[in-house]
């Protein structure tokens, strides 16, 4: 399992929940605030015996007009919008990925949805596409 | 889980291998031709005892100008390309799918990448996702 999961941005987060159900066989389905992100977040997860099997669906709205993901959806409408992978320890990983030459977003490690510990990685160094790590937890 | 795998449009394959070789941590890679979708493929999958965790990162070019991936890497350049998500029953989730109204861009399951039966939606009505659905095997 490589994919923590996949966050694509909306606009109208009640509406989108409703199309992904369709899509969606099993899956408990989570909505949560981040504030730091400001962003609103429902999280189409598959629990099991209380913990996550990780491939997890992100619906991500804005949460205020000066969210990132505000500008995102005005510049590229709805769509996907960040992949998350594991990584087993998220600061050797930053480091490699620097050394390396890639550029980053977040040079430490911040918090993400469910207390995770995440970092973005800029999407120059991969073909356009928004990365974000996240820490496995054991 | 429900993120069977997600595809990321590159334009050299080899040069994209070595990218992402630096973001994961773990995970074998396999090379793969896909005629049927004019194709080639390089799969980054967690195999554990044999079997495919699932949660994959696929890297798409294309194999020949006339490929789907072509013509997506000229209106929109590198980038997430789609999602697929794991179903139950490929051929009631089409089923489900069409009697809601959404639109599809296979009306019967195909052959996919490692002989899995898939079927692909049109990404009108997911907000511009285009997804892709895979038969969860037993």
């Amino acid at each position: 399992m490589l994919i923590s999961h996949i966050g694509i941005a909306v606009k109208d987060i009640d509406s989108a929940i409703e199309t992904y159900k369709l899509l969606t066989d099993s899956g408990e389905i989570s909505i949560e605030d981040i504030p730091d992100q400001k962003v609103k977040v429902a999280i189409f997860d598959d629990v099991r015996q209380g913990n996550s099997l990780g491939g997890r669906i992100e619906l991500v709205a804005a949460a205020s007009p000066d969210s990132p993901i505000a500008r995102f959806l005005d510049r590229h409408g709805e769509g996907l919008h960040h992949i998350c992978v594991y990584v087993d320890d998220i600061e050797k990983k930053l480091a490699e990925l620097s050394a390396a030459g890639v550029r980053l977003i977040d040079t430490e490690p911040r918090i993400g949805a469910g207390g995770t510990r995440i970092a973005f990685v800029h999407p120059a160094g991969f073909g356009g596409v928004l990365l974000e790590l996240e820490e496995r937890r054991p």
